[in-house]
């Protein structure tokens, strides 16, 4: 098959012609589907609805150390918790883990905020300095530049290797420039390419000197669990026993939660730290709050039992996932392999699928979609500041469509590739 | 009965005889009760444990509004949530309640935080003033004191006359000075001493002209619905509808939760403020997080249906907090009235008694009390950096302990207020 590049213009213009004949006969349909979030499916939200039959009241509601969960107390969390999210996040200590409420995001947001408002390591609050930075591997997650982009933190961007962030480039700034204060990472299925670091990222990562004393890795282990296949996992080495053995304890921030393992948006979450990391955070959340809430910790270790239960769990997502990965993957490879229309990687876990179509085509490709009926993130979002310098970046979320639905959003979504590739080729706005 | 000071230091002598023969066969008995925090007793929380059967795996779990609880979005609560908190706050328009998650300790400290990094109302952040001050009605809430502290807020005492805070100081004091922020306010049986504001209080705070545009009223009304006495409630005015009424609507915040509503660290938790300060507050939380718990907010509504339901919970917990507080005022009015002692208010409603020491006994009396296995709240904890200046506030809290238990732990409170009395007019060292 020929690739666009390769025809000619009037072979283009035919293209083209057949083109908007189907992008119109689509939207025709008055579809409205969304591929914009990575939202669980009903279906998969489905198998895990017996978290709530696991706390009743005629259940023992005293935790394993004896304390009531209906009742204040216990600021880091209950025992059983913090060792459940240790072995599911590979931490060694399980002392080491805090855990939160329903999000790992507020975590994040809180992290920051307590740098700029008191201070890490007994550093200069960010506020009260001039300029702060922040490494931004790209594509990522965009609620993740929201909250540096909130504090008004100048973010660079880092480019993403099949092996992960680019290390030459982050060891060199962040050993020389003082004011770079942290980097986000999701180092596992990152969102939204599913690139999984290679054990040498994350043991550089470990051994980075920093300029700043109060730099920080912020680790979100957010699918550090979510593969799609059992025989076929991306490995990721423990990111804080590595800074342990590098001399290096206090350098990283990790993070996870269970909102894509139980219910999205009703499970726990957690940070995973050194002791001195540990204890910083422990002065400012005893301001904070009285502590967490113990019975929805206390459900989840009562549902999953242990690190064998949240495996099986996952393996009922990645059942549901895996077919919708598939297809769409399966729909890219038969329509758009070699035909100079954009390249994607095929992730082995996450929920995300990035498609990096021909550059300047990524806002329209998105809006074509958008007026077929189909949401998609938003071009750009995967971007500090929402600005792809390439404008070619789109993140495909096939996790919520069920798999028909996808089906038909896919279809819709190599049209609206094919259109707006052929009319850049043309010279004409796309 | 004769009072201490009226006696010869003979009488005196033999007193404190007598009073440390008492206290030494106290030591003896090995006691360990705790009368330090408001928390809620076992016996109180089995009654309100339905809760965890209020949401089943078999149930509807989308709201009325027809969004799937078990997966991500919605901001700012679930409508029913919002209005059953709007029932339970008397505030009038649902659409401008907040629904957290379990606590309004962490909403309080997200709006001081917020202020701090990125100010109220388009006013600078106060992380780039010189200074800021706060008014603190005391005696109050020590975890209110330690957010203020926590952010390097100038804390200004502000004494508690039997209607509120002393108005005549807080209006003088709010309308010259600018770099004053915010009041703490428990404007219900107040934390400690259950004093509920007069309409003529709320109505002052309403009528309030600050020097400062992003001053705030903190209304934390903890104890909204928290009466003993079916037929004796105090009222209080809708602060929310004043403030509109005198044509200052921005100028409060108000917090409640249902954490001893329902079970304590496991509830819900909301603000209710001005349609600005509402969409203030959103723009911070939209990057905070991608939503609270809303199977736990429609726990809530499932199992207390509406107010109704709500105050017949309350009603429960007032018949097994109601005894406690009798019998410790009754152990009061019987064994420290009219001795010169000390004085106290006899609360409506609340979780806590005030018992006012004579001046230069409250660290004493707690230490006794400590000695003998009752631990008490920290003496000076009611204050702005723990600091009583008259050494006489003593904050007692009856609800954990069993009744049983709290009739011990009275017995020995009154030994050690008189030990301490009888000392202090001998001049020794208490």
């Amino acid at each position: 098959m020929k690739s666009y590049q390769e025809m000619s213009k009037e072979e283009l213009l035919a293209c083209k012609a057949e083109l908007e004949a189907a992008y119109k006969e689509i939207q025709d349909r008055d579809l409205s589907l969304n591929m914009a979030r990575g939202k669980p499916s009903s279906a998969q939200l489905d198998t895990g609805v017996g978290l709530l039959d696991a706390l009743t009241s005629k259940d023992n509601l005293f935790s394993e150390e004896g304390t009531d969960c209906r009742n204040y107390g216990v600021l880091d969390g209950i025992v059983e918790a913090k060792r459940l999210m240790a072995a599911i996040m590979d931490v060694k200590d399980p002392e080491n883990v805090i855990i939160y409420g329903n999000g790992s995001l507020s975590i994040m947001y809180d992290t920051v905020s307590r740098s700029y408002t008191h201070g890490v390591a007994g550093c200069t609050p960010w506020c009260k300095l001039d300029q702060v930075k922040w490494l931004c591997p790209v594509p990522g997650y965009d609620r993740h530049f929201a909250i540096t982009e909130h504090f008004g933190i100048e973010m660079i961007n880092i480019p993403m290797l099949p092996t992960g962030p680019d290390m030459d480039m982050v060891e060199d700034l962040v050993s020389k420039d003082p004011s770079i204060k942290g980097i986000w990472c999701v180092p596992k299925y990152s969102n939204p390419q599913g690139i999984t670091y290679s054990d040498e990222t994350v043991k550089r990562f470990a051994r980075l000197k920093p300029a700043a004393k109060d730099f920080r890795i912020y680790w979100d282990n957010a699918y550090v669990i979510h593969d799609l296949y059992e025989d076929d996992k991306d490995s990721l080495l423990d990111i804080i026993g590595e800074c342990e053995k590098a001399g290096n304890p206090d350098l990283v921030f990790e993070f996870a939660s269970l909102s894509k393992v139980s219910l999205a948006g009703a499970g726990i979450a957690a940070l995973a730290c050194s002791k001195a990391n540990r204890e910083e955070t422990l002065r400012t959340m005893t301001i904070q709050t009285i502590g967490y809430d113990k019975l929805n910790m206390l459900r989840h270790v009562r549902y999953f039992k242990n690190l064998d239960g949240v495996k099986a769990r996952m393996r009922e997502h990645a059942s549901s996932m895996r077919p919708k990965f598939e297809a769409l993957l399966h729909l890219f490879d038969t329509e758009l392999s070699g035909r100079g229309a954009g390249s994607w990687i095929a992730p082995k876990g996450g929920y995300f699928i990035t498609y990096e179509a021909p550059e300047g085509c990524a806002k329209a490709i998105v809006q074509l979609c958008k007026e077929a009926g189909i949401v998609l993130t938003k071009a750009g979002a995967p971007f500090p500041y929402g600005k792809d310098p390439r404008d070619s970046v789109i993140r495909v979320a096939p996790s919520f469509p069920s798999a028909e639905e996808l089906a038909v959003a896919g279809e819709v979504f190599v049209v609206c590739v094919k259109l707006a590739t052929v009319k850049k080729l043309l010279g004409e706005a796309v």
